[in-house]
């Protein structure tokens, strides 16, 4: 008797169990995929020059990423650019060159296709990216915008999710915690013009940080995209370590205090949990931080935050607030809908 | 006093005027893009190394390039790819990694999931490439399977639409038009068991001929996606010649003849029309020809037939039967819909 199959829907089954079964629907790669797929920010590849060639792609989704109400035309295109740069910038790598898949209703205003390509291509320019090719198709009803980029970077010097060792600082760039603070007020019908909420549509991938943060020495490193707890827990999976995180070091700005304040929320969980910053979250060795933050500042304008620090993976991942320790729950950032 | 913009709709603007405003709306391509957007069936980059790499992107979108009714999950994914490794064939190239979009209903079974990441796996390990990463992401309505391909190529043996020189022999692979029959029958409610609808919906892309015609020293190279009539007409631009094709001379197999029989249709203007096909056009000095046909037909088992000449510019693009000689249509392949 033939065995029949259970029906089960895409939503049903969950992204991660599809994601899953790659390893058994797919051939194994091959030798010269130096990191393959769903073990990093981007796939390394050693295409037979000095770099290894660096891939990722990355769509922004009408109703799941973006509505059209928040957003105009041209930031939408920014943002597809930023999202995908964000992640040659986690590995120290160098962007170079990105196709773009658009597919849009037949009814759209063409500004919106204009606005999109002016946004892309403006982005990736000021990166030192071209934008050399794409692909137009009609849509049933949302904006898809799905970027490919392409990169390089050093063998010696690409940075991966694995390679923190216990002992090592947590640092993170910039202000995590804005951008979820500006999705929170757009979703209270708010407009795009305050600085919280340029953070959410329009944020800035840190790909020269990346870059000098992998030359000075950084152990691992990841971008923040689904916000601290889960993005430092994907970190620590690789690198087969613990983590304390604490509390009282995460920076706050002012601004996000009072925008937290006025929601009714906490600061601390918005930095926390919130996510989609595209900010970079790295680990190195102690003696190296003080020389890592110099040059952050001093290069790319940016802060460097030491948030907790590197423990055995039989420690588990912690969240200390003075002598209270709690474990770090992975709560993330939830998608609208 | 300010102008006011009309208003178009993307439909309205049609792809090929939104893809001309790309000239404006982008920032111009730096020099290491060897060849850029626009120009040919891929982009190619001078990334370092002593080959360019070679991007392509090409998307399957549920009711304008398949209906759900007429193919299988696995069958889609191998399509999907071949659509893309088609693209590096026609460059003489090497196709070595792969990334995919996934844009699914909520509520659609996970065998479309499975079968799509299957039929993709197992078409690019065929030809030694690598599915290295992806994305997936919940749609509105309709399967999309967006594939960017990257492949490789020796800067001198890189075969562009430009380059065919007037004398030059105009040359196709395999058998065209067999494609569009298949779709014709697919139209007419027809299942999927026949090789004619193989050849639409299954299509082997000619990678291996690629390459051998481009050791080969064809001068010009073009992969048949829109029919013989549209792609000689990108070429001829691209190369600045006219082009005479002979009726008599175009390969028409007994299969093709009879399905044309049956459907009332004239079995040129399949081969000459009809689109999907997924061969190689080329071109090629007469001396040439010979040792080209022979390799083709003992290294890659497919015939390579003499379908016409390169013309100057000035004689433009004609049709000869006979005695009889019109202007060659480009009437190419209508997406269904």
């Amino acid at each position: 008797m033939q065995r029949r199959r259970t029906r089960r829907s895409v939503a049903g089954a969950g992204e991660r169990a599809l994601i899953a079964r790659l390893g058994v629907l797919l051939p194994k790669e091959p030798r010269w995929v130096a990191i393959g797929r769903g073990e990093d920010d981007c796939a390394a590849l050693d295409l037979g020059g000095s770099d290894w060639t660096l891939v990722t792609c990355d769509a922004q989704v009408e109703g799941t990423h973006f509505e059209r109400a928040w957003i105009d035309a041209r930031t939408l295109g920014r943002r597809a650019a930023a999202v995908n740069l964000s992640d040659i910038a986690a590995m120290g790598g160098e962007p170079r060159a990105a196709v773009v898949s658009l597919l849009l209703r037949r009814a759209l205003d063409t500004m919106w296709y204009e606005g999109i390509m002016r946004g892309l291509g403006e982005h990736f320019a000021e990166q030192g990216t071209a934008l050399v090719g794409g692909n137009l198709a009609r849509a049933s009803r949302h904006i898809v915008v799905d970027v490919t980029l392409l990169g390089r970077v050093r063998p010696d010097r690409c940075v991966r999710r694995r390679g923190a060792q216990p002992g090592d600082r947590v640092l993170v760039t910039g202000h995590p915690g804005e951008s979820a603070a500006g999705l929170a007020r757009l979703r209270r019908g708010g407009t795009t013009r305050d600085r919280l909420r340029r953070r959410f549509l329009d944020p800035q991938p840190r790909v020269a940080a990346g870059q000098l943060l992998a030359a000075g020495g950084v152990t691992a490193m990841i971008d923040l995209s689904d916000g601290i707890s889960r993005d430092v827990g994907h970190l620590c999976r690789a690198s087969d370590v613990g983590v304390r995180i604490d509390v009282e070091r995460l920076p706050v700005t002012p601004l996000l205090r009072r925008a937290a304040e006025a929601l009714g929320k906490s600061a601390f969980d918005f930095v926390l949990h919130g996510g989609e910053d595209y900010e970079l979250l790295c680990t190195a060795p102690p003696r190296r931080v003080p020389a890592l933050q110099r040059r952050l500042r001093e290069r790319a304008r940016l802060p460097l935050t030491e948030i907790g620090e590197i423990r055995p993976a039989s420690e588990g991942r912690s969240l200390h607030s003075g002598e209270r320790r709690r474990p770090l729950e992975a709560r993330g950032f939830e998608h609208f809908g």
